[in-house]
């Protein structure tokens, strides 16, 4: 039998790709056609990663920001031996089969992150690429290259035209990520056709004003050129590199190579048959010939790989045994011994002390609590630190180089901060937090939503919270964003009403393992709210009672979050005055609370009770499905105002008297 | 008394910046000062504006993206004598004011768009750009360039780091925008502080990168220089230029300018004395001596300039009646006469033909029906032409310089593209559309929110709508979005189901004049109901009863949206059958429902009956505010998933089967 050529192998991956879209009757074929070579190249020639076991932490990570060629990865991922056997490629796009239409993380053994929205794989990546950078910094030691992988990334003209991918690009120059190394598929093709009529820049010389490295006109279907590109990649240490591979969508396909008809559909029977044929493909589809298999597999040296890696760990340990010990236990994504304790404790000094603080001067004070424990927290802000107050004593700069780096200044990008955080929870070893004012969840939205649905063990803080904010007006106020961030799921909202919770939320949001925290703060102080131990503890539930008028029985119930809770309070003392019990019932997670038990649901909510009302400086309708269609909500629906934040309380009728009011109504 | 200097007339913006936010104890005074030499010289020289009439159709544009410093802008409206008296500039931040945190078209006269968010101003006025280009090539005659202004606008590091710069600043290479004009504020400081730790771009290599002209090096604080500057971009008409200025943030705060602590908080009284001192300005806060105000005035030759071009116009008008009369109606904003006729005719046309399409391509043959009719139509999708169907007949494309052109290929820029809608609504003689899948409007989510807060009038079409687009999972998905949406204040969506709700939509978008519409269109196909005249009339009002059963009496209403309003039915017949009578209401959109009448919201969901079922392929607990908590919601919490769709609609028990279920248990 003939040994495979390069073209061969490649090849492999054209079909099972053409051949799968074409039996799910969708999905995109151009791309893996085109970056077949690439992939081929790289992961036969240059990638250290171990098909046995996806999870060998000094694995390379290689990103498919370009996710739509989804079974590009999945054609790598089963020639090279990982644990996605033929019948899930048959099964392509299917429900239930690890072969979904975009790569999914949470799917698929191999796939590092979960990608299809363009963009925001290049920014995983740099987030990857950051973590090795921090982590080499902090572990290797002379002789004890421990942490020392590449990060690689396949990106298409999408990604390079969505901004996010000005903001990490950036990012990466500024950080000179020299491990991070991406080839673009520059194929001139989008979904709307050729490129030229939208996207003209000079991409090269974009990169090149980042501080990268670029290297220009590589043919992206020569495999000489595109190793010696990768070679002077990775010659580069100090520059993340881009390579510029010219290559043809759908190489192969005779009449629709080239075209954006080869994009995002399948190519048809008579176009696969007339491929088979220009590329001297015989086999039927999805059968891939053993001496093509055992070409992919002959590179496949990860087992060894890991084992030298394994043995060199050993001999690192002996000497750092507690550096070593610190990598396993951040690799395997375990808080220290005792944080929980700790935790708790710092929470039952709080209740005790009851400091009257912004919740960000809180959730400050809770980094500063708990950072020293944490040596994985990572932090950072969107040129807001001293208004998120995400600094604290322990931070120091990831310009700065120094081992203990954990702080990264993000600049105005919050986008590609949140992608970036999602890139540096998955790489493993960190627990990254990033921030900005509430109101810019709107720039990072899709970011947050791929926090859950990776998921990614991310804590987002968004301070400023409401019209609390006041003077900076309408553009700044955030109305609609509580409710619309609750909505995501898998991701945990929490909008703590003082200090207290406010540590409880940044606890919950360390001790998460299957998501996201979105971590709420109001820029004005808020009062300290009385507990009992059990109240305390009961926080954690995302919904508890707060106060209980004396007897506990009540006439209604008041149910607040964050600011508006004091607001509640104030409202249930005064009708406590005037006969009316009511009871109050802080919410600062509904998420949370949504998950705890029925019984704990109408414990808190007894369906007894319908007279309800929801305070909260939010959109109102929110509320109905804890107050229902006949209580009341006092919030706002309108855009905000510039003004203080005393006028602006009472300009939109969040007061002590409309609750007061609408709890009268509602007898 | 001596003519004041150049300098003398910038100071008297720094001061009146830098006491208002003293006055006001919060905003930014270090832009202002930063950029005052500046402004002034284009104020003065350059700028042709009618401070007496801000609506002038020519004038030229000003946008100040860097919005924070919004004194600045207030300071030039002023001094120029738009009508803005000294009390709005004392009243700087306070309820009820003309002059908010940040400018607010809709409050303040001379304010183009609403700035704030950053790097957006950028992008409105890439609209404004090209609006103007546009409107030239279609309207412009030889000797008679009646349309013929720049777009100037300020912008500081913070928009150059955000994505949504290089979208659109991307595009506006690509279109060879020649008249617009950005001044760079590069002073080297944002809010954490000095750049160099995390803005460490080439910009000037960026620009050029994407085709624009730029102007190294200016002194920001040397008016000569920034006067040939301005000369030299004005020269260049085929590219727009980056003027770089070297500025000093705070300029002339002794021990604050340059650094931070001039960015965002008043500078304190001591150093405004010390500034006083240094800039030698000995007049009292909020005192502008009449020679610095004449000063100021001499250069406004505004009534003049909008004299000379009325003439121009007349002359115009009566050689080109017809385009002169086209002109003057889009630029007011008009629709053509019979246009709402028209659409009426044509909605009962299709209820008659009842077409069986998926509503994106009913969007199509909406486009196809008015876009004939309304030359001021401009559409545009993020790279998804054919898959948003956004082409029609008539569509030409920008770039093809064609007068009639009216189309624009965004490439994938969601958010530019939503932005630069913003632009082109906002400078009049457009109404805009754009497109992408309903999950990206993540990508784009500040400038919808921004487009229902300026106002601007766009319609943005999201197709792809739910977990019915299928294979291609849950990153393409949307779950959350529809309800996300519909909280946007001042927003209005549609999600019609079927292709005569999908053109009452288009109707509706085509027609409203005070923000923005969301028009939600499926992928799948969708079932034609039947209406009566009346209903047909009714489903512009946004929740409408689509069937009654037989004698008028039911025991529960079914409430559905888009494609599940015919599970609603197939639901209700169901019912029926087993002696069940269900009302079904169309509800395509919830936010125009709740603006009708309590009368027409009573008579569409009567009080009396509380069994109410609601089912859309979305989140459940948005419909709480209809069914309450004694109903039910048939809808999906979780992500989606990659899988074709009816495999999906089964496995995620979105049907007929699962309300008919529901009915039961509410019985």
């Amino acid at each position: 039998m003939p040994t495979p050529s390069r073209r061969d192998l490649a090849n492999a991956i054209r079909f099972l790709a053409a051949d799968a879209v074409e039996q799910a009757k969708s999905g995109h074929p151009g791309m893996p056609m085109g970056m077949a070579d690439i992939a081929e190249v790289l992961w036969n020639d240059f990638l250290r990663h171990n098909p046995n076991n996806p999870q060998w932490f000094n694995r390379d990570r290689f990103v498919l920001s370009n996710g739509h060629g989804s079974m590009l990865q999945y054609a790598l991922l089963h020639l090279s031996g990982y644990d996605l056997p033929i019948e899930e490629i048959r099964n392509f796009r299917q429900l239930h089969s690890k072969t979904a239409g975009h790569p999914e993380r949470h799917e698929t053994p191999g796939v590092e992150t979960t990608t299809g929205p363009l963009g925001q794989g290049l920014a995983n990546a740099v987030g990857f690429a950051l973590a090795e950078k921090l982590l080499a910094q902090r572990f290797n030691r002379p002789e004890h290259a421990i942490v020392d992988h590449h990060t690689w990334v396949f990106l298409g003209d999408g990604c390079l035209m969505e901004g996010v991918s000005h903001e990490v690009a950036s990012l990466a120059g500024t950080w000179g990520l020299g491990k991070l190394i991406c080839f673009w598929d520059d194929n001139k093709i989008s979904i709307d056709g050729n490129t030229d009529g939208w996207f003209t820049d000079d991409t090269a010389a974009r990169f090149e004003s980042y501080g990268w490295q670029v290297i220009r006109k590589v043919d992206g279907h020569d495999p000489v050129e595109i190793a010696q590109a990768i070679k002077t990649a990775q010659a580069e240490t100090d520059k993340p590199t881009l390579i510029c591979c010219r290559t043809v969508i759908g190489f192969g396909a005779p009449n629709k190579q080239g075209k954006e008809s080869a994009h995002g559909a399948p190519l048809g029977k008579d176009e696969i048959a007339a491929a088979r044929a220009q590329l001297n493909w015989p086999h039927a589809p999805f059968v891939i010939p053993s001496e093509i298999s055992d070409g992919w597999r002959a590179g496949n040296t990860g087992l060894v790989r890991e084992e030298q890696w394994n043995r060199a760990f050993d001999a690192y340990a002996k000497q750092y045994p507690e550096l070593a010990a610190e990598l396993v236990r951040r690799s395997h994504g375990e808080l220290p011994e005792g944080f929980s304790d700790a935790a708790q404790a710092y929470l039952a000094k709080l209740q005790a002390e009851g400091p009257v603080v912004a919740s960000r001067k809180a959730s400050q004070m809770a980094l500063e609590a708990f950072g020293p424990l944490l040596p994985e927290l990572i932090g950072g802000s969107a040129d807001l630190a001293h208004s998120n107050l995400t600094l604290w004593k322990g931070s120091k700069s990831v310009t700065s180089n120094d081992a203990n780096a954990n702080y990264v200044y993000y600049g105005v990008r919050e986008f590609g901060m949140s992608a970036i955080s999602n890139g540096l929870a998955l790489h493993g070893g960190f627990l990254p937090y990033d921030a900005t004012f509430l109101v810019f969840s709107d720039y990072s939205r899709n970011a947050l939503r791929m926090s859950a649905l990776i998921p990614a063990n991310v804590v987002h803080v968004f301070t400023h919270d409401s019209i609390g904010l006041g003077e900076d007006g309408p553009t700044h106020q955030p109305v609609e964003h509580l409710a619309s961030l609750r909505y995501i799921p898998n991701n945990e909202v929490w909008r703590p009403c003082d200090a207290v919770e406010s540590a409880a939320a940044w606890q919950r949001g360390i001790e998460r393992r299957d998501g996201p925290t979105c971590l709420i703060f109001s820029r004005q102080n808020l009062a300290h709210q009385a507990r009992n131990p059990q109240q305390l503890s009961d926080v954690a539930r995302g919904g508890y009672v707060l106060h209980e008028p004396a007897g506990g029985k009540f006439d209604l119930i008041l149910i607040g979050t964050g600011s508006e809770v004091e607001l509640a309070m104030q409202a249930a003392r005064k009708l406590e005055g005037e006969g009316i019990a009511a009871r109050v019932v802080s919410m600062p997670s509904t998420n949370r609370f949504d998950r705890q038990s029925a019984q704990w649901r109408e414990s808190v909510l007894p369906s007894t009770c319908r007279k309800r009302i929801a305070v909260e400086a939010g959109v109102t309708d929110f509320w109905r499905k804890y107050v229902g269609l006949e209580g009341a909500v006092i919030g706002i629906d309108s855009f905000g105002a510039s003004a203080p934040i005393d006028a602006l309380y009472q300009h939109f009728g969040i007061t002590v008297e409309a609750v007061v009011a609408a709890a009268k109504q509602l007898r």
